[in-house]
């Protein structure tokens, strides 16, 4: 009799938490120089468990910066379809170390929960895929996945994955897949199963504004030159229109619209606007564009966001001046049909033909911004990844996305293929802050998903 | 045979650039407590000096900080008309002293000038109405001035005239007076003499919002949640309206327009605006309220000045936020009958009523601020000293005001009588800043202005 995949997971939980709470010890910090070694230590312990594991091919891929670990698990039909899996190794800094109950490479288990740096995001959520692989094999007899698994597990992620374009165009070869499964979100609870969708990208500006060539008087000069602060309220204030739009022409061209199936599933999502108010620094009110839920503008919205401002006297006490300069950043959040570049283009136009008479503008933007991600809920991927989800939570799996993103689009970009999000963290987890955690149960029922995804993405990708 | 006025002055003239360099070797700076003792050796040094001039009261005024110097000499006539002299005897810091082609405080004469802090600001002003009244009593064969002369001379201008209006207080009875003669401006230029008619007033204040308790990340929270940025660049654009006008409901009620005789006299000042913009930091473009000119912008209209803007991130680099406050820093200069409590609640009132929801906002203003003066042409004092240094100059006197003010509406109006400025500092007296020079030939017209003066008061005022 075969073995029942629940029960295989349940079996290797005890070995499963104590191999991932080894991996969790190394202190694979990728965004601070001197932890550098670690995070290579990571990448060779990933890649020896891997081999044991049973993956055919391992290999640690070089950067100019720190390596990946890739695995390669080939379908026994070479004509199946296959499937890229990414993931990170590399973890957050840990400071400042005073508020961590325990320290965050010992790893401690707690009332269900697994504490450790990266224990959600995302080792934990790379691992779980090893044991749903392994009970798939097991509950089915197979000797190889229906699909190919491509496991890509990057060492770069929470240090900009800077070199990690690089390496996908290296081996876009290797990588050729017909989907993309990323585990490194979350759900939008512990009892309301929920897949991602897609993912806000971002452009940034810094906006400079020059009057005279130095501070004047205010009582000599006041009133009769432009004034470089007045130009820069003038301007930003009228980068949004009175419902709450960005006004930079052609902005919202080409800008996936929401349709009217992923609006009711998100209304669907248990939300609480007071709570999360609450956790948006008691902010005293949602607030953005008009006709959008407070769900809508976060995910699936663009936004333009004044994040620094400054010009002239700032220090205590009064200095009656008209100021030289001011200065401004700004950064855009951007949805599927946005390109960072174009929207670059639209705001130097826009301020060349903003800026008032008498004012100078200069725009600088640092680098080329991150492109969104989308990935539609009607897609055969997604579909099939929902099922797997399904099949393990017992329940029905609603869609969400993220306000922000890492390297997402330049893995669907570069590799030409879809992506299906397929994750277990919960927003809860304190990823990136202290006392990191990651909820036991969640993460079997993730090897649970994993288990039954090879399958149902080798039905729907075929 | 009676002596000519010019004959008399020239005739001293020697003796009184003599004294003035005496007197301009103390280095009464009264911003740096540092020289306190030299602020006061200036006032007994001229104390010493107007008795011996004649003066038969002559008195130094103790305040909480600095000592002024009060001198009276009465008309013969009991009824005639009294007139108050004001001046002040400290002087600026001399720092950076580097910049100094020879020391503040060893006065050099060179090429018609005398070089020395405080040689134009103000001790040379003030000290060209001894000679002036001497030459007046000597040309008349009078024994006494025609009107009582009250000369006060203060200690404290330079560092904010802080126990002034209650100096003023104190000895109200003793400065009762039909006017008060400022000395201590400008002139338009050498050879276009003219008088001041009005100097702006000055309120300020700082607005703070606040959104969110800490700055959050606008991946997960921004387009959806108040940026107090945001907000601040929206109102503070609307501070204006497309005119160039302060949008603040009541802000121009009371204010005295322009007389067309004003402006027509304003208009026959040789105003170059390309070479004044160069004075103002090389501005690209003259810019203010529209239907006036730049002189009129700065001498005889009220503005809202951003002096200071600030909020989010500042520093090198991106940070992708929403962020908690924003500041900023706005003063209003101010034209007569305007009151700077009553724009400081209207302020306070505008903001209130145009806060954005979610957003928070707190006013706070420093002090009550420093109320307009104005001094119309056409009033008897004003036609009386036009016509003195009309006499000096041999040519027609032209009008003024001055964008910034001192403690000149405090003399208005604790002392209850009009201005009337008497000056011949020039723009280019580099007063404040190194080598500060007074032209010779100028404070000897002064004195010639002044020798004549008093007996068109005495007419005018009677």
């Amino acid at each position: 009799m075969q073995v029942d995949v629940l029960d295989y997971i349940n079996a290797g939980r005890d070995r499963f938490i104590a191999d991932l709470r080894e991996w969790l010890a190394i202190p694979s910090i990728s965004g601070d120089p001197r932890y550098a070694g670690d995070v290579r230590r990571s990448a060779e312990w990933l890649a020896a468990h891997l081999k044991a594991q049973g993956f055919p091919t391992v290999e640690v891929w070089e950067t100019p910066g720190l390596p990946a670990v890739f695995a390669e698990w080939p379908a026994e039909d070479p004509g199946a379809p296959a499937v890229v899996v990414y993931g990170h190794h590399d973890v957050q800094p840990v400071e400042p170390l005073s508020e961590w109950d325990t320290d965050p490479f010992t790893p401690v288990e707690k009332d269900g929960r697994l504490i450790a740096r990266g224990a959600s995001d995302d080792k934990g959520q790379v691992f779980f895929h090893t044991l749903g692989i392994r009970a798939g094999l097991a509950t089915s007899g197979r000797q190889a996945p229906p699909v190919t698994i491509k496991l890509l597990v990057e060492g770069e992620e929470e240090s900009g994955s800077v070199h990690f374009p690089d390496l996908l165009r290296t081996h876009r070869d290797r990588l050729a897949c017909d989907a993309i499964v990323i585990s490194d979100t979350t759900m939008w609870a512990a009892d309301v199963p929920s897949m991602c969708t897609g993912m806000r990208g971002l452009t940034e500006a810094e906006l400079t504004l020059r009057g005279p060539s130095s501070d004047l008087h205010s009582g000599s000069f006041g009133g009769a030159v432009p004034n470089p602060l007045h130009a820069m309220a003038a301007m930003l204030a009228a980068l949004h229109d009175a419902d709450g739009r960005v006004t930079l022409p052609g902005f919202y061209d080409g800008v996936v619209p929401l349709t009217a199936e992923e609006r009711e599933l998100f209304a669907r999502l248990p939300f609480d606007e007071a709570a999360w108010l609450r956790t948006a620094g008691d902010s005293r009110a949602a607030y953005g564009e008009k006709g959008y839920t407070t769900l809508e503008r976060v995910w699936a919205r663009p936004t333009a966001e004044i994040n620094g401002m400054w010009g002239g006297h700032t220090g205590p006490g009064g200095k009656t001046i008209v100021p030289r300069e001011a200065h401004a950043k700004i950064s855009f959040r951007l949805v599927a049909g946005q390109d960072p570049i174009k929207v670059q283009d639209a705001f130097k136009e826009w301020v060349a033909a903003n800026t008032p008479v008498g004012v100078e503008a200069e725009v600088s933007v640092p680098g080329g911004g991150v492109r969104p991600c989308f990935s539609p809920i009607g897609s055969p991927g997604v579909q099939a990844a929902r099922r797997a989800m399904g099949r393990a939570f017992g329940t029905e799996v609603l869609f969400t996305r993220e306000g922000g993103s890492g390297p997402e689009a330049d893995l669907a970009d570069i590799l030409g293929a879809p992506l299906v999000f397929v994750a277990v963290g919960l927003d809860d987890d304190r990823i990136h802050a202290a006392n990191e955690k990651v909820e036991i149960a969640l993460l079997l029922k993730g090897a649970e998903t994993s288990a039954y995804l090879w399958e149902e993405l080798a039905d729907a990708l075929r």
